[in-house]
């Protein structure tokens, strides 16, 4: 094997994931069912191959990344006798189920198998704060981590090759969750009486105040997996009160308060059931349906 | 003058605000109402003062926090002499023109006027982490930063005294936005098929990204300012097929699509009127009544 990494598939993203790890220096082969799309990567120093087995047979580690999961048993199939010992890492986007049945097949084949996903478009790549998770044998992971940090921040995220889907999801939720709350908040302070405050002034304090709210998961997240949920000095009762306020401010600057009128709702659930004294992280009940 | 600081009133907060300074090392007087709150603060070295114009007397800033407006005024317009050329900062709860209110009436008194809040329950006071902010002429602010930052992490936001208040509220709803998408995230990746994750170790994923997440607030509040929202290569058409995901993703775990479909409904609605290449930044139009 005469390089450290195959990349298959050179999309937007495949591309960006090839110019990475030339960019960190590992020798990368490169195919793409178009050759070219080779082009750009093979005039930065990556070997072009001819056919998606001789990429895998090039290296240890091949990272495939195209359409769809389809696609993904399209190109590899043809490959399967070269798969034995070696490791697949599969970035292309797709449903947990399919990530799982990948794992499966590549098993058969005798290959080490990861599935992941990129926290990111293709221009984040390479930026050591881009996260890039990972799912299947901590074995497997720990045996490419190096190379695969040449992409982004790597991330273990279980033995389960469903999971780097799922969180994909789960994150981008927390994502407009923030986003939305912070648009929200970003409209009060800017419409408020005696000229307002810019997004950019207001985004300056809303990210040291990340730093709190970050504090409050980590307290609510220990809540949640111990099932006891203590409101200690911040109980659903006092949430309550300043989320009235909030509303109130919404309305008075012509904000929509639907937002935190939902919030508050899942607040005044808990409440009506008796739980006023506990804290936020009660509140994962009501988001269940009944 | 033989303190650095004097506080006026020892309510929880109060008490660990006075606590602070003195954990601080500055020289701090201290009164309260009813005296016998003042005494765990001076076993630990503070000066107690019989009435509120002896302790405003006695240092050139006083930090008052007591429970309403209304209660602040009745503490100090007996002092209203002693005022002249004193600050006094303000770190009472209530509404955006109450602080305005009373920064007048001291600007009348020919003292210097911060109104300010805490982002945090008493027991947060002192760590370097927590943020207080202030409003009111930058250069008082300027001119006690150095004491102000015994409490916390002190931020100026304004000339505006009312400013504190209304960025209190806005913190808080990005908080509780925050806190309801992480719930909701945390919700869908422990009902997972094949075991679930706890929310003690999605929180660590969940915390990293943050990062990334606080990164586009920084785009977005560009765009917003500038009033130009390109969607560049994440805009609001390709927000909506990963936000159907989620939608899906929760329904089939048996969790309330509610919270995700309000955001997604925003999307919709700029989409409707023909923004579905501009960035998410573009929602905050949507946030506004029509």
């Amino acid at each position: 094997m005469d390089s450290e990494v195959s990349v298959l598939g050179l999309g937007a993203m495949g591309s960006a994931l090839a110019g990475a790890f030339l960019a960190a220096g590992h020798r990368t082969t490169v195919w793409n069912r178009t050759p070219e799309k080779a082009e750009p990567l093979t005039a930065r120093g990556a070997t072009g191959a001819r056919t998606a087995v001789e990429a895998l047979a090039a290296s240890p580690l091949t990272v495939i990344c195209v359409s769809t999961y389809d696609a993904v048993l399209e190109v590899l199939e043809p490959s399967a006798d070269a798969l034995g010992g070696r490791t697949v890492v599969n970035l292309t986007s797709g449903p947990p189920g399919d990530g799982r049945q990948t794992a499966v097949w590549a098993g058969r084949q005798g290959a080490g198998y990861l599935d992941g996903v990129v926290m990111s478009t293709p221009g984040g790549i390479g930026n050591p704060d881009v996260l890039l998770l990972y799912g299947g044998p901590s074995a497997v992971f720990a045996a490419h981590r190096p190379v695969l940090g040449a992409l982004g921040d790597p991330v273990h995220v279980g033995e389960d090759p469903g999971l780097p889907s799922i969180h994909d999801t789960a994150l981008l939720g927390l994502m407009w969750s923030t986003l939305t709350g912070w648009l929200h908040s970003t409209a009060i302070v800017g419409a408020d009486v005696g000229g307002g405050v810019t997004a950019t002034a207001f985004t300056d304090v809303a990210l040291r105040w990340m730093k709190t709210v970050g504090a409050f998961m980590n307290d609510c997240a220990r809540q949640v997996d111990s099932g006891r949920t203590p409101g200690g000095d911040f109980p659903l009762d006092l949430h309550l009160t300043t989320m009235d306020i909030l509303v109130h401010a919404s309305e008075l600057r012509g904000i929509d308060p639907e937002f935190p009128e939902l919030f508050r709702g899942l607040v005044r659930k808990a409440m009506a059931d008796g739980h006023g004294g506990e804290s936020y992280a009660r509140l994962i009940g009501y988001l269940r349906k009944r």
